[in-house]
């Protein structure tokens, strides 16, 4: 069992399988997981250098593990829920043996010597690590455009950025350079870059997936977040890494139960937000999301204008990136001071406004929580879930500024610790994706999956991916 | 039923009943509700001047709720579970109608609006509101010597400190000037006055009291913390309070389960800290702890010493300290611009130490949550219960500097949001008396006041009510 079978499969259609596909082409022993490392690790070997969405990969690890997961499968013991199936982490996230850098040129070294709860979890349903992903400096941006490790391009449109900070992950599985990948997001990082890379993310309830082993960006905003081609894969994941961590003070015992979908079919109640426009959002988004709407009017119910006249969703955007930048400087106090190694000027601007930043500051910031989820509460006795754009723009220009609002709508359900998945919904007239967010209340992240799954076939709006080219 | 009727109780017996007590006479007709309210109303105008337990009562408003109440019973409709009972609440906690100084001159005429949610819950359960009781300006204190409102002293020695910073709501109760009372607790405020003070307290898990309507002092560290002069009224309280508030961003749905005691008999592990003195222990509260787990060996069961090295206990404390001091700059922002009710230079000293504090540094006392959250994990796996001395040491003469380390073991179960019950323990030589802490998991509130509740019948340390002289 140490040779790649030659079986009949496209390329093209491996890289593009969601997770279900590839199990039961496993299963079936139509392919063997030394086969599906192999294609991938052959397609980053030729994709990369253009792509830029790895930043490191060990193609003798990686194949060691699938080797392990096909010797498992042909012994007829014992297998993993996701047994072979090879997995991208963000650089952020540690995986032990492999250096995490979040993206500081100080850490090229930083050999992690324990791997991360969500990474312990995959390995244990069998899956193989296939790399350490591009993300912005030090996580703090939507853009992975990295001073250090280089700019992770959109795939879907020349001299575009992917978004960020999880872009390298997002590019990875749009490109079809993993099957599925695990990111961060802390404020919309892996659903910002989601939407314009076309392709599923989920930002789960705060606290269900252990952030153990996670750089820490904001602990009270600080989730592992979830990419894939499709949904269903998404829900596949999200089952096998929540849990409870005794070791995370954040990962709770006695959990928000995930909650399997309890609305009565065509009895739906769906906020939207009414002035869009006003809110900062492009004229050509609004365009797209109404369309969607459109679409999606039988698969959203009841829709209903959720009234945010009394929550600032901007000055709670920048709060949020307040408790993340003044917590950065005892995270990266090393990085900070190192002159080895500088970080960028940008960074350390950043850094530098929230260093001049009052404890007195800090706790008006702080109190946006408290204000998001009391906002949250009041909303969802209202709609049973609240849509958006994922992003108020489409991806920008990789040498224009980069906006400053694009974690305009992804922002409120990370205060609030509300779950949210973000699904593509349509085309911009240049030709970049948009994706549509799904927000849900504490615990109802079954439900929102069902839900965007319904939607997602209805708008059959995902770029094609590998498979489909 | 608008006459207090003339029954055979002495007044001493009314004023130190327990709640059991005072509502089986309510229900069985021996007393009336008037009678209970005039009866505390009359002491309170005889003693209050020499304790200033209270900083207001308004015997018009208290006796028309006792004769509705009474009203209520004698028509034979629905009672509520605490009908006519009479209830002091710390002065940081809103009643509507009533003033809400929180300790601080400028509020002096500060009339509440609404009631908290504590308040409400008790008025609807038939509560009548005896007055509001003294406390340290600000709330920030251990001792109850008030600027502006003047001292509440110890009732069981002449010159000493009742402890604080719900003073008054502790004496009210050890001296039988009302039923049982409500307070608040975020580094100790009610443990420490029960202590000192020869009452029962608990400060339950974090959260599971609404406190919507107290004057915040640190969210994170915030309970609403009760009083009684028995751990069965206690009990009752909890469970009257407890609850869910939709808005009380701390509040939650999914609550972790009041568990009932389900330890075995003689199986109980009960954690001890070695190295009481070495940690700051003043020899007599050594002493008499140690004569308390010799009385209480069956009670306890097996005994272990629980490792704190690895926690910095005194840092942890000054860091919650801080926590609180840096939100109180904005919570008392009109207090400290108002130079026509200015604050004591001992209070503007700490607020300004916390003004002069950066986000940075906020951050590094707020990580001291995540590892006492730890910390409580870590011990609640190798043990039950955790048992303290409640206070480090005695009382402190009124005249004495303020010990800083009164918080010293009250504030581990506040920064973790673990539970706490302090019951009496016994005296020091000088006649004053000291509590015994046991802390619990979050959600273990009911087995640790069985437990309080056998060990405070074993030790029978509590000095005498007014029912007992």
């Amino acid at each position: 069992m140490n040779q790649a079978t030659h079986d009949d499969l496209a390329d093209t259609a491996l890289r593009g399988a969601g997770l279900c596909q590839l199990l039961h082409w496993l299963a079936s022993g139509r392919i063997t997981a030394e086969r599906v490392t192999d294609t991938y690790l052959a397609a980053i070997a030729r994709e990369n250098t253009a792509l830029n969405a790895y930043l490191a990969t060990d193609p003798e690890k990686s194949r060691a593990q699938a080797r392990a997961a096909g010797a498992r499968r042909a012994s007829g013991g014992p297998i993993g829920r996701l047994d072979g199936v090879p997995v991208a982490f963000k650089d952020n996230i540690d995986v032990a043996g492999w250096v995490t850098t979040a993206g500081l040129p100080r850490r090229r070294q930083a050999v992690a010597s324990t791997d991360a709860a969500c990474v312990a979890r995959l390995l244990a349903a069998g899956a193989v690590v296939l790399g350490k992903t591009n993300l912005d400096e030090g996580v703090l941006g939507a853009a992975t455009r990295n001073p250090h490790y280089g700019t992770t391009p959109n795939p879907w449109k020349e001299g575009h950025i992917a978004g960020g900070s999880s872009g390298g992950s997002a590019v990875a599985v749009a490109a079809g350079l993993c099957a599925v990948a695990v990111g961060s997001d802390s404020l919309g990082s892996v659903r910002i870059p989601a939407s314009h890379c076309g392709i599923y993310a989920i930002k789960p309830t705060h606290g269900e997936i252990s952030t153990r082993g996670l750089v820490p960006a904001a602990r009270r905003l600080d989730t592992i977040g979830l990419m894939a081609r499709n949904v269903d894969d998404l829900t596949i994941l999200l089952q096998v890494l929540a849990g409870y961590d005794i070791d995370d003070p954040r990962s709770r015992k006695r959990r928000v139960a995930f909650a399997p979908p309890d609305w009565e079919p065509g009895k739906l109640r769906s906020g939207t937000l009414p002035n869009l426009a006003r809110l900062g959002t492009a004229p050509e988004v609004v365009e797209v999301f109404e369309n969607a709407l459109v679409t999606l009017r039988h698969e959203l119910g009841e829709r209903q204008a959720v009234n945010f006249e009394d929550y600032p969703i901007e000055r709670a955007r920048r709060a949020g990136l307040l408790l993340m930048e003044a917590e950065m400087l005892g995270t990266y106090a090393a990085d900070l001071a190192d002159p080895a190694a500088p970080i960028s000027a940008d960074l350390k601007r950043l850094l530098d406004y929230a260093a001049a930043r009052s404890a007195h500051d800090y706790v008006q910031a702080d109190k946006m929580l408290d204000a998001s989820v009391l906002k949250a509460r009041r909303i969802f006795t209202q709609v049973d879930v609240l849509i958006t754009p994922t992003t108020p723009a489409c991806a920008a220009a990789i040498d224009a500024v980069e906006p400053a609002d694009q974690a305009l709508f992804t922002s409120f359900p990370s205060l609030s610790g509300c779950p949210a998945v973000s699904i593509p919904m349509g085309r911009s007239s240049t030709g970049l994706p948009l994706g549509l967010q799904f927000i849900g209340p504490p615990g109802s992240d079954l439900r929102l999956l069902e839900l965007a799954e319904v939607c997602a076939a209805a708008l059959d709006a995902a770029p094609d991916y590998p498979a489909r080219r």
